[in-house]
């Protein structure tokens, strides 16, 4: 049996474990790594280009079709012993297989949006389960165009990869300099702007009219909506609650109201 | 400044330490632990009996009124060097009190169910950090009534009671050795039984009428819901879903069958 890398001191191994494991090395190198076979095999299947890929011996047996797919659609393949894998990986029982990708160019322009109807804007969510949550939920309830602010957790952070469940090489995405002005652009495109509070006396969700151009802003986890961005808000809107919770999660909260917008279009 | 224990080698330090991080230890004392002035406050606010609490100077100082509560409520009061807090601690970043409790001894029996109408229930749900947001979840929509299997990952998981945000102390919990047979009591009295499938040929979530008893079941993250639980159900249902994500996060689709069933109500 024989590896392409046998040393953790090899400088590919060295970049991919750094891209893995430290955000601002991913951002100043716009490269970032996706761990396990349903993850890379969703980049591949997104059409995302793969530069390189490191798989196990294992792997390439347990999962020998895919894999070899992988292996022809990636520019480069490496053979690594487990322990390699391990290094590069940041899950406690890794697959056997991670890939190398360059960032994704996907800014769409704010003025030009034309057949999207339904948007979700997020505010400094910081936490990438609920980042991953959400990108996961928003495809599946229809909302396939996500607005993030500059204080969102990192996009490429492994774990929203993984949260996502593919759904974050699906999604389009605009990572906004400024929310309140990529608002006001959404605004200008006479999409309504929702803003979430668990305030009992912003308008229910279920009393909005939800037909037409929507986009749902939802907050941060400890703070919610900045005041700067509910003043660009159209309407602030709730969800009803009752017993002694203050608030639902974020990603909770914006799945439940992504899912009255959805229930809206199907009629 | 005096501290009433200095050393990590100290018996109760250890104890502690071991409820906090050891599942097995949790279920054979029957002890927990609970960290973080908010939960452990609303602990207290729930009546809950607190045994043991352990604190730092700085807590006591920045959470000075709270904390004196506590402290003249618990059996015992510990003032301790941050060091030993941080042993006895799961966060990164521990605010300065942890609090050891007896566990909640809250059994309801299914047969003499009377006020509660909405239920949710449980079948090995892994994830603490979804356990606990379903708890959160289920109080804010009104169902403060959860069934949870054997294979449901710990109720007194620290992740699972901060996740809850206090919601654990509150609900109505029974824990079924055999979720099937809870499941035929719920329905002898009158119960229609939903099991929670990603599957088209169920039931949509929003064509079934949720009026009356209602007991929604949800299943384990990676796999769903048994064929043994299924088979035992009234019903199937599903939430619609578009895109290529093939299921929704276990709490999610938690929540919005929650919610489906509080729109319900509202009317």
């Amino acid at each position: 049996m024989s590896f392409d890398i046998v040393s953790k001191e090899n400088a590919k191994i060295k970049y991919v474990k750094k891209l893995a494991f430290n955000e601002n090395f991913r951002k100043r190198e716009r490269y970032f790594t996706a761990e396990g076979l349903r993850l890379c095999y969703d980049i591949f299947l997104s059409g995302v280009s793969i530069d390189e890929i490191y798989y196990t011996n294992e792997a390439a047996k347990k999962f020998s079709e895919k894999i070899d797919e992988l292996i022809s659609y990636a520019k480069r393949a490496y053979c690594v012993p487990v322990e390699i894998l391990k290094e590069i990986s940041d899950t406690k029982t890794p697959q056997g297989i991670v890939c190398l990708c360059e960032k994704l160019d996907k800014q769409f322009s704010l003025n030009t949006i034309s057949s999207e109807n339904k948007i979700i804007a997020l505010e400094d969510i910081q936490d990438p389960g609920n980042l991953g949550t959400i990108l996961r939920t928003a495809e599946a309830l229809g909302m396939n165009f996500i607005v993030m602010s500059k204080g969102c957790c990192d996009f490429y952070n492994p774990k929203v990869l993984r949260g996502s469940m593919g759904a974050a090489f699906r999604a389009k995405t605009f990572f906004a300099d400024e929310i309140c002005n990529a608002i006001e652009c959404l605004k200008k495109v006479d999409f309504k702007v929702l803003g979430a509070v668990p305030d009992k006396s912003a308008s229910l969700i279920t009393d909005v009219n939800l037909s037409g151009r929507i986009a749902i802003v939802v907050g941060n986890e400890g703070n919610g909506l900045t005041q700067g961005v509910l003043d660009v808000c159209s309407q602030k809107v709730t969800i009803p609650m009752l017993g002694r919770v203050e608030s639902l999660n974020a990603a909770m909260a914006a799945g439940i109201l992504m899912w009255e917008i959805m229930r809206e279009v199907r009629g």
